[in-house]
């Protein structure tokens, strides 16, 4: 399970992809212990650089990430996490996915409606 | 186009994954400059953390990246590039994907053979 987090202050990047739709879903880092830890429990946990701490997703608002399959690229410093995404959306903005905006002439439109409110998930503190 | 370059080193990550099967083909990062060649050129550019400087995928092997859809995730660290991928492989090891071993029992198996022979594209030298 040997991995390269030298390059990245420790981390690896881990890109968090719908197992049945191949949507991608968001993009985090994990630690040595992070990753350890998403593999043992099943559930996508990283390491959140501005807390400096782990954070096993979904551990607030229950929307978990059910582990499906890992895998890693050629030089072993990213993870491709194949999930199930447990709830209405996986970002905290109220989107299934993170990815909700995308460029058209030059500027970021939102490209799909909320599916969820957040304020009702995360008591308006999100 | 307001992206945040601050939090790695002036990076974004880059996920690059083909607008027709979804699939992950490989996970880069991206400085503003790598960023709006992107954009403008319309062929994926990367900023090569070891060697310092910009590389347009495909420059020595011909297997560019066509852009057709840029996303950006819920606090503008990332993007999503949807391409269509030229050429029989994104990796350099010679694979369609740079993600070709997923975690198997605790260690990394090849999950598929190889799509091309690096050492015809790369000269023996990739």
């Amino acid at each position: 399970m040997d991995l390269d987090f030298s390059k990245t202050d420790g981390l690896v990047t881990a890109v968090i992809q719908d197992h049945e739709s191949g949507r991608v879903l968001m993009v985090g880092f994990m630690n040595q212990e992070a990753f350890r830890k998403t593999v043992e429990s099943g559930f996508a946990t990283f390491y959140s650089r501005s807390r400096k701490k782990l954070w096993t997703k979904g551990e607030s608002s229950g929307h978990r990430l059910v582990v499906k399959e890992i895998a890693t690229d050629c030089d072993r410093d990213a993870v491709l996490v194949r999930v199930k995404a447990l709830g209405p959306g996986v970002c905290h903005n109220g989107y299934q996915s993170c990815f909700y905006r995308h460029l058209e002439d030059g500027r970021w439109v939102e490209s799909e409606p909320r599916s969820y409110d957040p304020d009702e998930v995360y008591g308006g503190g999100a």
